[in-house]
């Protein structure tokens, strides 16, 4: 053979070669022309994008707006009408019946006598908790570390206030495995403890930081057992219980005013362009409305709603018609009861939809480092072998592609096939504020903000354009 | 042959092509026992470490401390008393003369005459500038956004108060990049007006936010070139002197009282460890000890300073005895005359020293995303392909090498063929604080500071356990 004809053969043997790897997509990548839109929506972001002006007006003039509250009712307000400015082709809110809960007033947890005398702890009732009555409890305190240890201790808990006191393991490079390694006390330590008649139960709160600050979050109460008040402390406050009860028993005294009030309705607030080549395919992208009521629910989750209204701010500014359909959806309840997301995931699964993905960011506005992906255990490889070809379109953006957990709203679109993605940002700095009174505008960073809308919408982009292997 | 032939004589193929990876170190890289070590260093730094709360006193107590002040002194005794306590084989001062500017008097640019009439603009003084005298400058704007645009307009800036206003590029995801092309006109702005008779110049800050904060940072005066006044406004109040522009004359009056006192005499603050086996090979970890007089030098670069008194805190707490040198530097008068780093270049040159690495934290205390590592171009390659070897033990935490500019103070080591490393944290947010009264230990966040300590301490054992090829 000459050379050339050499060259001609390895070329042929090259080409195969790399055939397998983009096998089963719509098209190939275009690697020039994705990296020039791209660059296009990163600066469109970066220099013209409301996402923050609208997590302030969220955060700040509507605030905490737990499902059920005045708040919530006035962020689907405002949602809906800055839907219907953005350029969707239909706007609606789907209905949905929502617990509750309400923090009454201020709950306190006092240390009624210690070898330090009496003095109040700082402490926020837990979501969904019950009340103290206006009485309020006063037992000795029995601290514990794991659920296992209620358990052991059994019948010595009777009358008690246990004391959940496991910390968030501050060596965890990702904080987020850290909180579900102690969440569990949050979410099962009152009945737990209620199964051996403990009266209330005192939860550290969950954050990496030693401050003042208390964070709620939200508790599942057992049937069948008697549902007890639960609140947290804050971090600084654990650990001087802890001391105390180093050195003598201890008697707490807690009141919470916390009630359920009967379930209201609520909404889940979606807008969406309809796909002009093949509409059936649906890319989802949303957060949850509603967050704690205290602080401005800024990271949890308003950054992931603003996140996901800015895709389609950008792509409009960008006049990209999308192939597919792309719904925004912005899901009610998801603090503390998930109203909204099983209504949605019921909806969609009686209409037959496909949602071909749905991206949900929930894990705050902070630098973006890419994305976790999910599905069905029997479509994963290949959905992911597809996506993992956009890989080195995203690396210039500090964005990587792995396996991983997504979110809690969209969990129930797996068994349409759905491709499910968790928006990764840096997570040092989430439970900081997380369920906090100072989970504010303050704590997010305008430009760090913009770049996870950017790189949300860099994703729809590639979704909406190749498409996914069924 | 033999299948399992074939697979001894495929093993001792492998062993020969991986062989060059290794070549010129030391020893093989103990992937098990380092990632075990290394481990141990995140678990100290995120549990038990004092650079948060040292950093707190230097930028609080201390406050900033530009060369000269009596902050900067105060500085200099504070740092030797720790590192005195740090364990150190031994801890010294270094002198040398820095240069002595101060800001005098509040700063005033005011717009005298406008369509909007007059009012004030948020300034300040750039450093190493000179006053205005007490009368002010009175004088039209001109706008320009390029030193070249200076030289085209020549002789039409005689008189006037040239107008830098080129931002910093918001789409640049690296801002040091955004940075590095827009702070010339803050560094040589002044002299290039000069030459054609401006008479003061005002700048724009140097940050992507649109907001009211001056930042400033340090200009150089030509030689032969009248040195006049040159002073940064807020970006918004850029903006805004941008938009009166557009309808009509501005005259602007500019006062500052800043002036440089005769030199003093300062010093860097230095204490090493000295190795066990190889005590001339000397691996530097340092930051800057002065800041700007305005904020509290937080980001820059206290928390370049506690990083590098972290990692000898960390290495001692952890038993772990060097068998290099390991010397902890804090330059002084980075920030407008480099005389610290200077001088020890100088001296180090004459002792006939030699730095095998040096590691510079200069861009702020933020979550860690690796290291850029620098050195004479004909040593580079090989040595970075030494380090390479180790980046899968910096991999599980967010840590990466590339090739790039390491920092100001310790480029000139560079001569003695030391590999330099810039430590390299996300970069989204230190333009926002950076040079301004905004630099404080809010800004800070405690985990993602012990992060940076714990990655450079990484670095630093990997470097003294190895060595680097000569």
């Amino acid at each position: 053979m000459t050379s050339t004809c050499k060259m001609w053969w390895l070329s042929i043997w090259v080409v195969f070669l790399c055939l397998p790897v983009s096998y089963g997509q719509v098209q190939q990548v275009d690697h020039q022309a994705d990296a020039s839109f791209i660059r296009k929506i990163y600066d469109q972001a970066l220099t013209d994008c409301a996402a923050y002006s609208w997590l302030t007006h969220l955060s700040e003039d509507i605030g905490g707006r737990l499902a059920g509250s005045p708040q919530a009712a006035a962020a689907v307000s405002w949602a809906q009408q800055l839907m219907d400015t953005l350029g969707f082709d239909s706007v609606w809110l789907q209905p949905c019946m929502v617990p509750h809960w309400v923090r009454g007033e201020r709950e306190q947890v006092r240390v009624a006598a210690s070898v330090l005398g009496s003095f109040d702890l700082r402490a926020l009732a837990l979501g969904n908790s019950v009340g103290t009555g206006p009485e309020g409890v006063l037992a000795e305190v029995v601290e514990v570390f794991t659920l296992k240890a209620v358990d052991s201790l059994g019948a010595a808990l009777k009358d008690k206030i246990v004391f959940y006191n496991r910390p968030m393991d501050p060596t965890r490079i990702n904080t987020f495995e850290a909180y579900g390694a102690a969440v569990d006390q949050r979410v099962f330590g009152a009945s737990r403890a209620a199964r051996y008649g403990a009266k209330a139960v005192v939860v550290r709160s969950l954050t990496t930081r030693i401050d003042d600050i208390p964070h709620t979050g939200t508790l599942r109460y057992e049937e069948g057992v008697p549902a007890i008040p639960a609140l947290a402390i804050s971090t600084r406050d654990a650990e001087l219980l802890h001391e105390l009860l180093q050195k003598g028993p201890v008697q707490l005294y807690v009141r919470a005013d916390a009630h359920m009030l009967p379930p209201v309705r609520s909404w889940n607030v979606i807008g969406e362009i309809r796909g002009s080549t093949h509409p059936d395919q649906i890319i989802l992208v949303g957060g949850h409305l509603d967050s704690w009521d205290v602080g401005g629910g800024a990271h949890d989750d308003g950054a992931g709603c603003v996140h996901a209204l800015a895709v389609i701010e950008l792509l409009r500014k960008l006049n990209y018609r999308p192939k597919r359909t792309i719904r925004c959806v912005l899901f009610m309840n998801e603090e503390n009861g998930m109203a909204g997301a099983r209504t949605y995931w019921a909806v969609s699964d009686s209409l037959e939809e496909y949602h071909m993905a749905a991206i949900e960011s929930d894990r705050g506005g902070f630098t973006p480092r890419g994305f976790t992906v999910d599905a069905l255990p029997e479509l994963l490889d290949q959905k992911f072998e597809a996506v993992m070809d956009w890989a080195p379109l995203l690396e210039p953006y500090g964005l990587h592609l792995e396996k991983g957990g997504s979110g809690a709203d969209i969990g129930g679109l797996r068994t349409q096939g759905a491709l499910l993605f968790g928006f990764k940002p840096d997570p040092q700095r989430y439970f900081d504020f997380h369920h906090a009174e100072t989970d504010r505008i303050q704590a997010v960073n305008k430009r760090e903000l913009e770049l996870g809308a950017a790189a949300i919408t860099a994703l729809v982009y590639l979704l909406d354009k190749y498409g996914l292997p069924y």
